[in-house]
């Protein structure tokens, strides 16, 4: 009875549950699912769930999963698996699917290869809808979607796309040909896969087809497919923000040892970079020794130089990833962030000196020269929060320029460089202003 | 001629030209278009160049517009306008598009009845195949999507969905209730956007069914509503944890001062809690003018726990929000951490240990007393570095907990909390070690 009603579930539920059982247990449900839908579900599993499922089954049943499982989904697995494993699961194939597998993993890793089924439904402009209607119905079982429709010219050219809606709503003796536009949006097999996320965000498309170098349809990518990639790319693109390398599997599963391995790798650079700050403040180190009050107000100058950096630089790098600014775009971001970090700075700058003013009023801490003090931490605050704020929004566009990932350009390595420069500035500004004075 | 060219664009094509070109031809090529395509290309342009369109046209075009938009889109519009526009703008609507867009905009912000249409396909279980694709020929014009059908019962209720592909392939005089597995996902009108973008992660629909506290049938909302919804979420998300506070425009256009108020608001309360590091620092002063190379490793220290800190903050925020971490995953997460977070402050420890010792073989800046010296910034590491994931690692559970926005907890928040109780933890470890030499 278990067996009928996990017939009736989605396999994203049977999914979800396999997951939260045992080993044992997981293996033995998963059992008794049919093929096909045995298949599905496997499709919707984590890559350490599949990976325990293959374990623990036989070569036939494996191969019974693989040979049904979609295309692109294959190819899924196939990618985080070992080249060694992939080989040998390939051999598991029939010829048919073997030899699909093969051309699908022959694509670039993130192109849209990797992505792409051929279980599509392509059609000739001289059908008609009824016969149209026919050919679904009796070659439409194993195609991915049939949302859309492909018409190709007959030497496999991709001439239109066509959504399931018009065929539905057209006469059953009115012809493709009477439906075309001749005007369709395709993704070539090996752009970007962030170009495909690009497109579908666009033109709100199911599907979209794919195209080889001459323009022949060779498969298809779907929505969901590429909402996954669009979440991924996200998801690298925050902990770069955070200065973690990409952790590339979910926080709660990645073995510990490779997490530290991928957050130790930055925070050691930013670690030496930061070493520079002990050797600026070695430079005043006179200075500080004169006036030890200087010192107090390090943290808080340097840190709002970061935070301020920090704000510019991820505003930048996400309006970059959403395309909402381009390279061309520097000058008017360089123009807003001069404007806006002066502003920033001109507020801090005012809430410092203004506490200056009430804590020497109130116990006398910062001596007879607070005022050159409190005017040495404002013009500082100015200084360094718009130095900040122009590192941070200039920082990504440079790393764009030069080939990197504007989303490198990290927070933590933003306030890194401008804890640096921070305290030469502060420095600089409290010679010039408390020279002769406390210095 | 430019007429028959555009004719054959589509909407998103022609929305990208127009939001390029100046005002004047803006209003001109838009006028070109019928009102069908002028409404779908309406729907694809961004708040404000729908609003300069408005602006430029007569009540007569502005109501055939509105008239003529999908009732989800229109909702779009419709919340983002004050008020009294809105108000203004629903007069001129049909009776009956006046009612629906009432209300539609009747339902919470935020909640699943502002995404939805109401313009979906019903189908009851006795109808054959052929019954269905008639009634879609002839009533699915206008319905935001023929690519699922819902089964109700005669009071209205939802008992089923049904895939296109599945009426398709199946034999002409079956009948629905044939295909029905009264197996279904729907979403209820109230609940929140983020709901509706976890289930369309979950089930990779194209669309799902929106039901009200009874059960029946009373909207669908489609992927590519939703997979805005989830960009814009996860923009909010990246812009609260760089402490800035939500944009909600795109950062190209967002009026300067708007953008200062959204970035300083923040910043000011940081810059306040930084403000306890100057305060801790002065109840060590004594200590730093006895030894100012106390002070030289502040920075370094201090801005180290933050680096650990975010980057702990970041991980378990984002892990939140792809619900691959929960509340009741706590304590697992900070056992991660604590592992993480020791590992990672030994490795920085020993770093920091090289660096001193081989600066003091060079060049002897550090005194007599270096290995304490080195001991002491080493030891301080370690406790900062853990502190530091500790902090961040918690916080947004804490945040959580309490009802609020874990992302809340940023990368500058985390660092100024971790910079205060920094300072403490070295100069603790400081007297520590150094007192009777040094101190
Ligand atoms: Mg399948
Ligand atoms: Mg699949
Ligand atoms: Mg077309
Ligand atoms: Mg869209
Ligand atoms: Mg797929
Ligand atoms: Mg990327
Ligand atoms: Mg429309
Ligand atoms: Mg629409
Ligand atoms: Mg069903
Ligand atoms: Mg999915
Ligand atoms: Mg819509
Ligand atoms: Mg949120
Ligand atoms: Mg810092």
């Amino acid at each position: 009875i278990l067996k009928e009603i996990l017939q009736d579930w989605t396999p994203a539920d049977i999914a979800e549950l396999l997951i939260d059982l045992d080993e044992k247990e997981r293996v033995i449900i998963f059992r008794l699912l049919h093929t096909e839908l045995a298949a599905d579900t496997f499709e919707y599993l984590d890559f350490d769930t599949q990976m325990d499922l293959l374990k623990a089954m036989g070569n036939e049943e494996v191969a019974a999963i693989l040979n049904e499982m979609d295309p692109d989904d294959r190819t899924a697995l196939f990618e985080e698996l070992p080249a060694s494993a992939t080989k040998q699961l390939i051999q598991l194939l029939s010829p048919e699917e073997r030899k699909l597998a093969v051309t699908l993993l022959g694509y670039p890793e993130n192109s849209v290869g990797r992505l792409m089924t051929p279980d599509y439904i392509a059609v000739k402009p001289d059908w008609t809808i009824q016969q149209t209607l026919d050919y679904i119905r009796e070659n439409g079982k194993n195609k991915e979607t049939l949302n859309i429709l492909y018409v190709v010219d007959d030497k496999g050219k991709l001439i239109d796309d066509i959504k399931i809606r018009e065929i539905l709503l057209s006469p059953l003796d009115s012809r493709i040909a009477d439906l075309m536009d001749e005007n369709y949006v395709s993704l070539n097999v090996f752009d970007d896969q962030e170009k495909a996320v690009e497109m579908f965000r666009k033109y709100d498309r199911v599907a979209l087809p794919v195209v080889d170098h001459s323009g022949n349809l060779i498969g298809i990518v779907t929505f969901d497919d590429v909402m996954d990639v669009a979440v991924e790319e996200t998801t690298e693109d925050i902990q770069k923000q955070a200065a973690v390398e990409v952790l590339d599997e979910p926080y709660p599963t990645i073995p510990i040892l490779k997490m530290i391995k991928k957050r130790a790798g930055w925070l050691s650079v930013l670690f030496i970079g930061e070493m520079f700050t002990a050797s600026a403040m070695a430079v005043f180190e006179e200075e500080i020794a004169r006036a030890v009050v200087l010192a107090l107000f390090v943290p808080l100058i340097i840190s709002s130089g970061g935070n301020s950096g920090s704000q510019a630089a991820t505003l930048v790098v996400r309006a970059m990833a959403l395309g909402e600014v381009t390279l061309k775009d520097w000058f008017l971001v360089i123009r807003r962030e001069l404007l806006t970090g002066l502003s920033l700075g001109l507020i801090l700058a005012t809430i410092g000196f203004i506490r200056i003013y009430v804590w020497q009023m109130a116990s006398h801490i910062y001596g007879e020269h607070w005022f050159y003090v409190a005017v040495t931490v404002s013009l500082s605050l100015i200084g360094v929060v718009l130095w900040g704020t122009v590192t941070g929004s200039t920082l990504p566009f440079i790393l764009k320029r030069l080939g990197f990932d504007p989303a490198s350009s990290s927070a933590p390595f933003v306030a890194t460089l401008v804890d640096v420069t921070g305290i030469v500035i502060y420095f600089t500004v409290a010679m010039f202003i408390l020279g002769g004075r406390l210095l």
